[in-house]
């Protein structure tokens, strides 16, 4: 069985996780953010496939769910001495998956070729590939002005009102990503921050069109993000910061909407929008949970 | 007084760093060996700067004579993983460094500029002046073919007979290099390899006519260099594999050749090669020994 998973920080990469537990294994492609990258140092960091490749490779810092467990920071003190901006603790192993990656795409790769050696590498199962190739940069709207996302995310720490999203650049989704859908059993949209994690790779021509039968998980449990600005920043830009404004930020594009227990209550006002409202358990806490809700999403998705 | 020192390796390091130790200040340049820069994980590393920079900053490993004392090596168990070649240890503060270069120079620094910045940022009273902004790499030939210097260095560990050596590329001299020599009031070749460390900056056009007056420090004391390959390599070069082998190789070039005193047997041998022979204690275990040997080329070099 064939899934493909949209997905963007922590809940999408812990959705992504479970995927690989399961007893009886998918053949799983992750569509990731590429909204979010940006340049450190000079290199190219992709902090939604790092978070991927290094959860799936057992390597993740699962306290601060991103970078790598145990890592040292002394290529950051000294990038400090030396007078680098330095709002970003970037950790030394981190440090070297940046170089890898730059000095592949410096040497001709696509993204999507230095991640897919990068999974090959870390001897991963599942296929990892950016939305894009290309530029595609989600620039937050500000009362200071627009700024990227990182500036907003890091180094602001998410402390502006957020009141516009827009992406930078005329990116096109890559052949692999739109095949990826279309061939895909189950099209699942993980449960990621709608405007900043799944937006920029719902953004992109041709993307919404390819959905076909899709599932979408609640990022917002009882009215709050897991972690994450999503709750706020849905109410900044006029939404309702519940999971049934994410669902009618779906509208239209998913059949199945996944809430979790705890907005059972919100069913019936999903339904109301023409899709089918799925009550499961959501919170991922273990590995157990992920793939828990992993098994139930492709259950879901079985033939009756 | 201004000095200015040709330098690449422990030895003109060591030196360098006695100049700026001395208590009547000297306005030290020192133009520094690129012939051993090279990419490593798709960054600049420039191995002879760095150890100016990490000398000169109170930060150089004293035991291995490179890198960062106390450093981590994070980076590079993550390059191993990722499968970046990694013959090469690079610690993580040195990581820091060649990203910073990286960054600099592909934002459009040249070289020059790049370590002025650096030079800058560590808060360093040197002047450090890259020989060449241009490719100028040293090749050594092998029995088993022709290598760049650091897979002979680093790699294969300085195991091949070294039957030639050559500097690709058709690199000049800046001209802040030029000036530093015509402008100092003493100019040093430093006690460092004369094939693979000075012999790389003396190779450039204009800088032997630019000499003047000049004194060179034996790199060898009693036939063996204290650190490195430099007397085997000068055996396997044909060359006599003593301070007196070293001075034939500066013959024309210098007006004096400083001898370590286990060596004064030889002072009239150089002498009849038309060159004043001093003999000073050499050898740099301490930092009074570099002030010491630093004290007394100032001091060669007043007027009587």
């Amino acid at each position: 069985m064939k899934v493909t998973l949209l997905a963007g920080g922590t809940g999408g990469t812990k959705l992504a996780h479970g995927f690989t537990l399961l007893d009886v294994p998918v053949e799983l492609t992750v569509i990731a953010n590429v909204g979010d990258d940006t340049a450190m140092h000079g290199l190219h960091v992709s902090p939604d496939i790092d978070a991927l490749l290094y959860t799936l490779a057992g390597l993740i810092d699962t306290e601060r769910g991103w970078g790598i467990r145990d890592d040292t920071h002394t290529a950051h003190d000294m990038f400090e001495r030396l007078g680098e901006p330095a709002w970003f603790t970037v950790g030394d192993a981190d440090l070297a998956t940046h170089a890898h990656r730059t000095r592949l795409i410096r040497e001709g790769a696509s993204l999507t070729d230095a991640t897919a050696a990068m999974v090959a590498a870390l001897g991963l199962t599942a296929r990892i590939l950016p939305a894009t190739d290309d530029d595609h940069r989600t620039m937050i709207e500000t009362d200071a002005g627009e700024i990227a996302f990182q500036d907003y995310f890091v180094r602001l720490r998410q402390e502006p009102e957020v009141r516009g999203v827009r992406f930078e650049g005329s990116a096109q989704p890559t052949p692999a990503v739109l095949e990826a859908i279309t061939d895909a059993d189950l099209v699942v949209i993980g449960p990621s921050n709608p405007m900043v994690s799944t937006g920029p790779i719902l953004a992109l021509p041709g993307i919404r069109e390819a959905l076909g039968e899709a599932v979408a998980v609640s990022p917002i449990i009882a009215g709050r993000a897991l972690k994450g600005p999503a709750a706020r920043m849905l109410a900044s830009l006029g939404h309702e910061s519940t999971a049934l404004g994410v669902a009618r930020l779906y509208s239209g594009l998913v059949d199945r909407f996944v809430l979790d227990e705890a907005d059972a209550p919100l069913a019936p006002a999903v339904e109301a929008l023409g899709m089918e409202a799925v009550i499961l358990p959501t919170v991922m806490r273990t590995d157990g949970d992920r793939a828990a809700l992993a098994a139930a999403l492709v259950e879901l998705s079985r033939p009756a």
